[in-house]
């Protein structure tokens, strides 16, 4: 049995359905269960879903041309996460989506989207909220990594992503923070945040 | 006299207004005119504003603690542009937004965003495009910034924004890819990019 009450509180939170919309939202779900280090996108792969974080944490990254990996974004639980650009143009993915532990997600694909938001202004309003929000935490990232120190960089993720912070590894949030392992665990010493 | 020409190209891209919500859409824009230099916004102010940029360029930047300019992101005209944290939280903008030339802008506060939203599904889903595309630019700009070397975050900057690129100072440019303008120098030199 699939429990679908995550993502309905979720949706509940910025408009209500009724039943009939609620049964065609849940009709187009695919469930998917991911074992720990699981890819669900691979670069290169045509990227064709959105995804909606059930349970566990994912970790989307790419790499350069020497293997470094960057991360892009962590997505716990309750979190979109899908390599937008590709998914919306239909184009090879440039990054990798894994989970980091063992997880599941809700997949929706490009044409399945399109036909929830044509069903309903709702979905419409629902997901303008979720773009606008992710589009606001980005904007938000952007600035921090241009104006603020890496030591302070490291605090806000703390303090923003408690739970992340404390499932991933010191690497992970070093390539998601833009700076060497080794340069995160100099800050970590110096100001003591562990 | 106003031209509303471009705002209403804009949308119609994505909706199709009747004649009723394009006069609805319209009363509610307010038009102002910029100086060379003017600030649209300042750092430390509430930020009750989404802007259009009707004409002209405008600039987002944030300063740190040493009064270093970091280059949020440069508003060709057809752009939307604000703090979107501080306009959706109500709280003091944490950047400047400044007029790079002669410029003009549409505004629309909180309310009236609101007001918009709630007049018709047609303008969620116009600002779920919107919000989209904004996150998705966000994205890829991450990706840049954390796989890229600097010399081809610079060449794929120039060739994804040549108008932009044409107008704004070297020194800005270098403000936007996060490193300094000497290093920028040393870039165009090397790679003879112009």
């Amino acid at each position: 049995m699939i429990d679908f009450e995550l993502i309905l509180t979720n949706v509940g939170r910025h408009v209500e359905l009724d039943a009939e919309e609620t049964e065609y939202f849940i009709s187009l779900l695919k469930f998917r269960r991911l074992a720990r280090k699981a890819l669900l996108l691979k670069e290169g792969q045509a990227c064709r879903y959105f995804y909606y974080v059930h349970s566990g944490t994912l970790r989307a990254f790419c790499r350069d041309d020497r293997e470094r990996e960057s991360t892009i974004m962590f997505a716990p639980a309750d979190w979109w996460v899908t390599d937008m650009y590709c998914f919306l143009n239909g184009r090879k993915a440039m990054m990798d989506i894994e989970a980091l532990e063992a997880s599941a997600v809700f997949q929706l694909s490009r044409q399945q989207f399109d036909a929830l938001l044509s069903r309903s202004p709702k979905f419409e309003r629902w997901f303008r909220i979720l773009m606008q929000n992710a589009y606001t935490r980005e904007q938000l990232r952007a600035i921090d990594n241009l104006s603020l120190p890496a030591e302070e960089r490291y605090r806000r993720f703390v303090e923003k992503y408690p739970l992340i912070a404390a499932q991933v590894t010191q690497k992970q949030i070093a390539s998601y923070l833009g700076i060497t392992p080794e340069f995160l665990s100099a800050i970590r010493k110096k100001s003591k945040i562990v």
